[in-house]
């Protein structure tokens, strides 16, 4: 174990078979989402359709060689992924101690009927609770807000507060605008009320990597596509940054996860660059350099990011978080202690001690 | 004026009003694009469609705070971004020995009639080769190649190099599939053969901008479009390379132009990480990291990129270009050299000068 804290900032847990089905309201169960077995692997059916396939879901423990699509079972994967207390044995087996948990079910954010899809994120958030409760010092839910019906999603950060969670989930690219647009504020201001940081989770909410599952024979494309699904929470800030969000809501914290850091010293000189020339003719309401609102309000997670690290200056020591994201394909479990050697080689102890934890315990209240 | 060759990788000229139609075939002249004036800027039609304001793509020598999206004329911008004599004494002023030269009318790769475009393309690369002929040695042209019928496009290429141009510009999101594709391979081996490089430009053939201009109500969403351009080149690159076309074409080169630099470690690195862990499943014939195919066939342009010249080690010295982008937004002119000065603070003489123009000579065959 660490002489210090290590918190892994982003985390996911794989949802038990009956994570739904046991808690949407009778109505809607039998429209619940519901494991179903195709050609020997597990995978998820909403509404007819394939949600979720088992496979790079779920990863953890397995060789890169025998990696794939789909075809694992709940059998066949790390009971840690979706059991509390076998996840806590998997962390302690890490060296984690704590672990920031964020779904699999990135597909609740796509649910067409929104009725169906405020009832499964409230399915899980009440799921999740229950789950971070088994060690609530170590487990850190953050909770899932629509982003389809603001008013709604106001509703349940309300009620994820009360659940005990540390932040929100929310889709980038929502259905009603861009994040910028005006149709979010009353989000953002309850977001701030309630010190609940909010998160733009890589590929939460972006169809573009649908596009490529659909054309599974063009060469390359589907490892291409895992290159650029940072270019989602890029996105996403750009819109935030200049739509001025830091600026009307000083207090609002925002955690891009999973998208890595290295690109990040790049979009802040080139945004600041941006504010210099163009904020006359596009009658930018900012007062500040969009930096400036990075630097303040925005946190970044990385798994592995030795570019990100060297540059560790321009971001902002204090706004990195590092994280194992277990289970998935790219975890650094069961030897992340060894791959944060390797990626923070020659970062100062104190500097290293904010970023494998203490920037996490700091942002979601832990100390 | 500085001790060493100092060459502009990306400048662009604005075509002067006659450039279509006194080139385009006489049956196609009615259709060719033209200049109309609307409420006192100049517009460019095509098909009864605006295509082009006059404003941002002429911008060198305004204030800052001048800078409009609209509403310039062809009398109200420098000459120098349509004259080739005017032109080579802006470059004079600015201490400029070479521009490598795009066009402004990327609207010419999204003409829906292919007959109308390839007619504007061909009547595009007439033009550039009479502009280039004022001073060969010092303007150097890059041709346009139409993806959307390969045969054509590769019949293009050749004339292009009969023209004496020294690369080739295409989409970089064809309407013909994925840059990664098997269609494009003849075109690329084309390039191959004819020792053209083949060039990514900053959102040509990008239609994702086209939806930012159409909600110009939100807050910050041009500026922010402009911040997130970029990921155009990023995303075509990924296509690129996991598509093993270097592997493919090894004497293949490739240019990002505009896409700027500081992402480029971020990139190669994540790059290189899920080759690791996903070439098993995705069944990728690589037999090097993409990496090693960037190093040794890639190119990258930046204006100012403090960012990326910190890291430049981890791009590589020899595949870096600078620019000045003359006449748009983003340029150094006239005052190059201390844009260069500030942005290569601290960088050894002899990276300094491969950068600023060593390595666009020897790629472009100047030396």
């Amino acid at each position: 174990m660490s002489a210090y804290r290590i918190i892994s900032a982003d985390d996911h847990v794989q949802e038990p078979k009956d994570t739904w089905e046991k808690r949407v309201p009778s109505k809607l169960r039998d429209r619940a989402p519901r494991v179903v077995n195709v050609d020997g692997g597990d995978v998820w059916m909403l509404e007819g359709q394939v949600v979720m396939k088992m496979g790079m879901n779920a990863a953890a423990g397995k060789k890169f060689e025998d990696y794939k699509l789909e075809g694992e079972t709940y059998q066949t994967i790390r009971a840690g992924a979706f059991d509390p207390s076998e996840r806590l044995k998997d962390m302690d087996a890490d060296g984690i101690d704590g672990a920031v948990l964020f779904p699999n079910a990135f597909w609740a954010f796509m649910v067409q009927d929104f009725e169906l899809q405020l009832a499964c994120m409230r399915a899980y958030n009440d799921f999740l609770a229950e789950f971070c409760q088994t060690d609530p010092r170590r487990l850190i839910g953050i909770g899932l807000v629509p982003t389809d019906n603001v008013e709604e999603g106001v509703r349940e950060a309300q009620r994820v507060a009360k659940l005990g969670m540390r932040g929100l989930l929310v889709s980038s690219f929502p259905k009603a605008g861009p994040l910028s647009s005006e149709v979010f504020d009353p989000l953002w201001a309850a977001a701030q009320d309630l010190a609940l940081p909010v998160h733009l989770h890589l590929a939460v909410g972006d169809t573009r990597g649908q596009v490529f599952h659909n054309e599974r024979n063009v060469r390359g494309l589907l490892p291409g596509q895992i290159l650029i699904n940072s270019m989602g929470n890029m996105e996403a800030l750009a819109r935030l940054l200049f739509g001025g969000i830091g600026e009307l809501f000083p207090k609002l914290k925002i955690v891009s996860v999973e998208g890595n850091i290295g690109w990040i010293p790049y979009f802040l000189e080139r945004a600041d660059r941006i504010y210099q020339r163009h904020r006359f003719w596009s009658r930018l309401q900012l007062p500040m350099p969009p930096s400036e609102y990075f630097h303040r309000q925005v946190y970044a997670t990385f798994i592995e990011d030795r570019a990100g690290i060297r540059l560790r200056d321009l971001i902002g020591v204090d706004n990195l978080m590092w994280s194992s994201d277990y289970p998935h394909t790219d975890t650094t479990w069961p030897n992340s202690l060894k791959y944060i050697d390797e990626t923070m080689a020659g970062v100062p102890e104190d500097e290293r001690r904010r970023i494998v934890g203490g920037n996490a315990a700091r942002l979601y209240g832990l100390e």
